[in-house]
C-alpha cells in the first residue's frame, strides 16, 4: 500500500532575517519565505502534514514576520481547490508544534493529530528562546492552561509538572512511524526536541521527502548550516545528514520547508505529485 | 589564600552582527565587541585567564571581523604595562579554545595550560558550525595536526579517533575546579562543550566573576539571550542561570565578556581590582 497523491497547499509567506535561516552565516537582512502544508491522499485515509500559520495569531503576536496570506491560502481553501472539506482528513501529523507549522491544526478539529511526545512536552514547557516559537497552542485548550495563556509572556517557569493529560484526538508517537502504508514520519530531532520530517512513497514508486525544518533551503543542506531557530544544533547537523543519506537512497527528492527559489519549482494544489 | 589584585589586559575589538551577540533576536547589523584577558595576581603564582585573539590569524582566516588591535593590546604589551613578562605567569587558563581567547597562548609558551578536557576534543574535531571559531591551533602543534591544518578548511571529517595525545604544560580538566586559592574555574557549558567561567576571591573580601563567553552582555543576561554561537543552547541557559545565582550568594560583580558599554566602566591594567 502506497500514497495516491501528494499535494503542496500554499499557506503564504512570512518575512524574518537572513540570520534567521542561515544560522550565523546570513548575509542578514530581511528574507520572505514560504509556509505551506502537505496533503497526502492515501486508500486508508487523506492525511495533512503540517497546516501553516493562522494569520490573526502572527499579525498579534509576531507582527515583525510581516504576514501575507491571503483567504487562499488557509487550510479550508486549499482543500476546497481538491474538492475536499476539513471533514476528509482522518489524521494531521505535525512535524513540530512551531506557530507557522501548527496553526491551521484548528481548521480539522475531527482529525487525530500525530507528532512527537516531546513536542507535546516542549510546547507545554518551552525553554526560554522557544517562547515565540510555540506562541500558538490554539489547537489544544490543555497546553495553552499549561502555559497560563497563550502568546509570548507564558512560560518562563521551569520545573516539573504532572504528565499532561490530553484528549483523545492526540497521539504522542516516538521514533521512526510509518502512519499508513508508505507514509513515513522520519525523526529529525534538532530544530526542535521532537521534530519529525515525512516521507512518501507513492503507488508510482518514486519517493518524496519533506525535510520540515530539518532543511529549511538548499543552501542550508549544501552548506550544513541549519536555522538559527533551533535546540539542539548537534542533532540538527545528524539530523540534516540522516535525511540526504536518506534521499540518495531511496532516489527520493527532498522538498525544503521555507526557500522562495525551490517553492517556486514545486507543484502546487490543485497540480500534485 | 585569596588573590592579591585583578587586571584586565585590554586586547582590541572585534565586529560581528547583532544577530551573534544577541541569538534570533539582533537588532542586526555590525556591533564592535571588546576583547580582553584578565590577569590574576595570586601569592602562589600569577594566572591568565583567556589571551585574546592574533590579529595575523584574524586578518588572514577571518577578516570580515575587522579586528582592531594595537600593539599596546598584545599580552606581551599589556603585561609590560605590569612590569610583568611572559616568563611571570605560571598559570594560563582558558574559558574555552575559540580564536578571540586562546590567540595569544603562544606569547606564553612556558606556562601551564588548563583548559576543560572536551575544548581540547572541541578544538580537535570541531562539529560543522564549530570550525570557524576553532580555527586558531597555534598553541597545539598536536591539535594542529589533528585538523590537518589550522584554518577554516580543516575538519570536516567526524569519527573515532585515537586519544589525544597532548604535550605536557597542557592540564586537560573538568567539573568545578579551583586551581589556585580563592580561583575558581566555574563550568558553564553550552557556549561550548566545555566552557569555564571565573571566580576570583580578592584577599580584601570582593568576588569577581567572569563570565567568559556564557554571558556576552548585560542585556543577554536581562533577557536571558544567548550568543549566536552556542554548542549546546540549553545548556547555555543553565549555565547562565548558575552565575547568575552564584553573583547573587557571593554578592559577585559579573564581567561581561564582549560588550562596549560595560566594558568602557572596567578598570583595565595597569589600574587593578
Amino acid at each position: 500500500m502506497a500514497a495516491s497523491e501528494v499535494h503542496l497547499l500554499d499557506g503564504g509567506t512570512l518575512e524574518m532575517d537572513g540570520f534567521h535561516v542561515f544560522w550565523n552565516r546570513g548575509p542578514g537582512g530581511p528574507v520572505r519565505i514560504p509556509c505551506y502544508s502537505v496533503l497526502v491522499v492515501h486508500p486508508d485515509g487523506n492525511i495533512l502534514y503540517d497546516t501553516g500559520y493562522d494569520l490573526d495569531h502572527v499579525l498579534r503576536v509576531l507582527p515583525f514576520e510581516k504576514p501575507l496570506q491571503s483567504e487562499i491560502q488557509t487550510i479550508p481553501a486549499q482543500l476546497a481547490l481538491l474538492g475536499l472539506s476539513p471533514g476528509d482528513i482522518s489524521t494531521v501529523a505535525i512535524s513540530h508544534f512551531h506557530f507557522d507549522h501548527c496553526g491551521g491544526i484548528k481548521h480539522v478539529p475531527d482529525a487525530k493529530v500525530v507528532a512527537h511526545r516531546l513536542e507535546f512536552e516542549a510546547a507545554g514547557n518551552p525553554e526560554p528562546f522557544e517562547v515565540l516559537g510555540y506562541s500558538d497552542l490554539s489547537f489544544s485548550s490543555e497546553l495553552g492552561r499549561r502555559r497560563g495563556e497563550t502568546g509570548p509572556a507564558g512560560a518562563t517557569e521551569i520545573g516539573d509538572r504532572p504528565a499532561l493529560e490530553l484528549d483523545g484526538r492526540f497521539v504522542p508517537v516516538d521514533g521512526d512511524v510509518e502512519i499508513a502504508g508508505g507514509v513515513h514520519l522520519v525523526a529529525t530531532p534538532g530544530h526542535s526536541r521532537g521534530h519529525y520530517s515525512l516521507m512518501v512513497e507513492l503507488s508510482g514508486g518514486a519517493s518524496l521527502i519533506f525535510a520540515g525544518d530539518a532543511i529549511y533551503t538548499q543552501r542550508s543542506l549544501d552548506l550544513e548550516c541549519i536555522a538559527g531557530f533551533h535546540y539542539d544544533p548537534v542533532a540538527s547537523i545528524k539530523s540534516m545528514r540522516r535525511l540526504k543519506t536518506l534521499a540518495e537512497e531511496r532516489r527520493a527528492e527532498i522538498f525544503f520547508s521555507h526557500e522562495a527559489e525551490s517553492y517556486a519549482t514545486y507543484l502546487k494544489a490543485p497540480a500534485h505529485y
